[in-house]
């Protein structure tokens, strides 16, 4: 399978990749008349389960979109919904569904301006296309770190990765409230749009945690021209990922690996971790390599594939 | 199926149903800070077939939407796209179908924002956004057509259904040209971006042909709260599709019925079918229903399902 990056780095012209529009495709959002636009797609059994709660499935959808446009500082407003429904859907469950995603776009503030419906013969595929309006002409890119800046996450990494693991594997041997907190991350993320002023006012670059730590932090390296020193176990658990790591050890490569965590990461000056819900990991540097400090197996991140 | 209509009806609240930014869902574009924006998704299989040229894919989903916009009166400038890739789908395809996307968005001038491209585990599930900016903070709804207004179709009707109806039926006995001219209508629909100007200034509503004629015009009705009445014989039809209907009399439902034309619909006042591409085909009135002269089995109708 081809990544994002490099699709774009293939097939779209130069033309586009040097567009202001598409901020050169460095972003995974574009920009056209002081407003930010993201989109996101999720689909049956890769991004959901079939067996998922419909009404969670609509939530999660809201919640990647509004979490990439949460990252760039800015509060989402608009949004569009694309409903291609799959040969396993009945009546009652777009009815659970639509719930979930009027429920959220309250509760998001969201105004949902448009949107198509179609069936597919298959498998149900949702995309939404949210945008909202720069604050004091501001948002923040992924490119612009610099080699002095702090590296700072939001919350509590890996929970959503761990979570899909006890989904998957019938025997977890952890405290039930543990396996409940875990599975409740992955299935209804709450991206950080208490965050969104505060990552305008203080982030140097910010992109959300959605591909994975490592992932994630290496697009901010590539697009920035800089590496970054991280310290493993500074990374901010929840006691929920402690209680399963330390009985399953090689699960704690799905802290750096693991996605969808929809919390986020960004950099900035020395201190900003004076807000309680933030915890400083590292620091960027001059270079084009990440080193982690306390972790071992390096090999086996997924984000080793991106090249620099 | 749910028609998208009852679907709005259905399962958007109030609040969503009555915002100014959805046009209150009248219409079938959204209206953000003198903005339109529309969003259009095509399924392998029921919009497209596996077997069609993957260029031709991507100019379908790029025309569908571009004429979306046109219809309202409005130059499209900005898209954003979610690819969500089918198994049957390998290099060579996408590469073909990034051709294809590439030479559109050239050609129709438009700037490629934003995107995703995920895979999905059976079909391919294609989705444009698309928006671009009011003339004279002006464009054209569905919903204000007046009971004084005639209605006009640019183009001839009726050709892309006819050009399916031959991809599907391996014997039709017409002219091989014939054969070929419907099927490109069919395959690459051409929207009428030389008319969205002459749309802005003139039409008093207006919408797009791609549910089937007598479908869109009962939406217009249908928002405008009008009937209308038109005249069967009127329309427009190409040699290719007089053609056909000569030999095979019961296709002409697929005149009022066959969708994926993307010519234009519109209402407005007497005399803007002295514009060559365009036909007089008949005048809105008071009532709710639709009288179609010459043309006998109204009940054949697909669009008749809809109640006023």
């Amino acid at each position: 399978m081809i990544t994002e990056f490099d699709f774009i780095k293939k097939y779209l012209s130069s033309k586009e990749k040097n567009s202001k529009y598409s901020l050169n495709f460095n972003d995974d959002v574009g920009l056209v008349d002081g407003k930010i636009y993201s989109t996101d797609t999720i689909c049956e059994d890769i991004h959901f389960f079939s067996n998922d709660r419909p009404n969670l499935i609509a939530k999660k959808l809201i919640r990647v979109n509004v979490s990439d446009i949460v990252s760039k500082g800015v509060k989402p407003k608009y949004c569009l919904f694309n409903f291609s429904i799959g040969k396993n859907i009945d009546e009652n469950w777009i009815s659970n569904f639509m719930r979930g995603l009027r429920s959220d776009i309250q509760f998001f503030k969201l105004n949902l301006i448009g949107g198509d419906t179609t069936k597919t013969l298959d498998k149900t595929v949702l995309s939404l296309t949210i945008f909202g309006n720069l604050i004091n002409d501001k948002f923040v890119r992924r490119s612009s770190a610099k080699s002095s800046d702090y590296i700072y996450v939001s919350g509590t990494i890996g929970d959503s990765a761990l979570g899909l693991y006890c989904k998957k594997k019938e025997k977890v041997n952890i405290l039930k409230k543990h396996k409940e907190f875990l599975l409740n991350r992955y299935l209804k993320p709450t991206p950080r749009i208490d965050l969104f002023n505060y990552i305008n006012k203080n982030a140097s670059a910010s992109t959300d945690v959605s591909d994975g730590l490592y992932s994630d932090l290496s697009n901010i390296c590539r697009t920035s021209n800089l590496g970054a020193d991280i310290d493993f176990n500074a990374i901010p658990l929840s006691n929920s990922a402690k209680a399963i790591i330390s009985k399953y050890p090689k699960l704690n490569k799905l802290i750096l690996n693991g996605g969808d965590d929809y919390e986020l990461l960004f950099t900035g000056k020395d201190g900003l971790d004076r807000n309680k819900n933030i915890t400083k990991i590292g620091k960027m540097k001059k270079g084009y390599n990440i080193n982690i400090a306390d972790f071992n197996d390096i090999t086996d991140l997924d984000g080793y594939k991106h090249k620099f």
